[in-house]
């Protein structure tokens, strides 16, 4: 389905990005992708279209700019109808992945960021344990969600699982820089079956995200700026 | 439309109970509520209901709890779809509804609390400051999204007006106490208008939201709780 007016300011690393991405393979949605260099200072066209957060990913779609990974995903369902469904078909399934979709934003992001820009070793514990327990919690609700099957939603994958799917990665590279296994057998089965039979190995995923080591070198580079940002708050 | 397996744990002064208590007025669904008091420690039942957040609101329907206001609002209007509804029906208006009611829980939300529990000088004038920029972004945001109609997407009451309006009433009463006038004729003719022409004096809400000076009363109590729980993190 190609559209010559869909476009979408984003950066390779981001997951929110990565999200909708997946969101617009998955409909069959071509469109133009303008990258933005997160080590770069934002351009005059981020600041533009996005003025309220001056974040990526922007979806521009009839010359009309949408922000916010969340609503672009849910407006990318509504436009583009045609399976596969983003939401899941039942009211209280799409509650569901509304209300862990928002735990992920507002407690694992902030996690791993903690953790990635931590700088004594107070500071490393405290966020290794913050982040540790998030991950426990995402596992406790992929057990419950999932009864068993293969997505967090069932059989296919949805709206949870493009949410969560691109913080597989992140999930890797911060734990290896904190050198902690945040993913196991032992704590998180569920979670570390879905990253590798369920999410990663899926056709539309596969080589859509990016090289884990090319990101680990990213995480390196974005540490700094993040440290003066959070610094400044 | 009565039902009798619609349950709703709230508590009186919560703008997020507000929401979803207009929200079934709105859709004519009867419910059962019941009252959680914020001053006191969270009961069993909350914590049982919502061991994720344990906050209010928790919806119940057929024995299932949902939890967070923007989920249950979208649930309510997926579950009861008669008229009138609740987000808008137009794609672009949904999206950009979604956005400012992120927005208001990430933004405006904080902004009062700080404002409310700030104990010096310094931290008192830097809340104001955030605040009142808050307040101007969503005046902002209404002047572009109205169109010069009565509510936030057009001339009936919708998702957006229906989560920042019991906000109306916390502006007005953090207002007070940190004695600035956030909303005027001068900073923010929209928001003035809206609040009194629009909405607080619809049907649906003039008899449902708290007297303001019980609110400011409860605030008061509020304050120290608040200063106890974000000292403690």
């Amino acid at each position: 389905m190609g559209e010559s007016n869909v476009k979408l300011v984003g950066s390779w690393p981001s997951p929110f990005v990565l999200r909708v991405r997946l969101a617009l393979r998955l409909k069959s949605v071509s469109y133009e992708f303008i990258e933005e260099n997160l080590l770069e200072p934002r351009t005059e066209l981020l600041l533009k279209l996005n003025p309220l957060h001056k974040k990526v990913p922007v979806f521009i779609h009839r010359g009309k700019p949408i922000i916010e990974s969340q609503a672009i995903l849910q407006y990318i369902d509504e436009v583009w109808p045609n399976a596969p469904s983003i939401l899941p078909s039942d009211a209280p399934q799409r509650a569901d992945a509304r209300i862990w979709v928002s735990y992920i934003d507002e407690k694992l992001v902030p996690a791993l960021i903690v953790a990635l820009i931590a700088e004594t070793e107070d500071a490393k514990r405290a966020a290794i344990a913050e982040l540790e327990q998030v991950v426990v919690t995402l596992e406790g609700a992929l057990r419950e969600l999932s009864k068993g099957k293969r997505f967090f939603c069932g059989d296919n994958i949805s709206y949870l699982d493009i949410a969560f799917g691109p913080f597989f990665l992140w999930i890797e590279v911060i734990g290896k820089y904190i050198d902690v296994d945040l993913l196991s057998e032992a704590k998180t089965p569920c979670l570390l079956r879905c990253a590798h039979e369920s999410f990663l190995s899926h056709a539309a995923v596969k080589d859509l995200l990016p090289d884990p080591e090319k990101l680990a070198e990213f995480a390196v580079k974005l540490r700094p700026i993040l440290i003066a940002r959070f610094a400044g708050k």
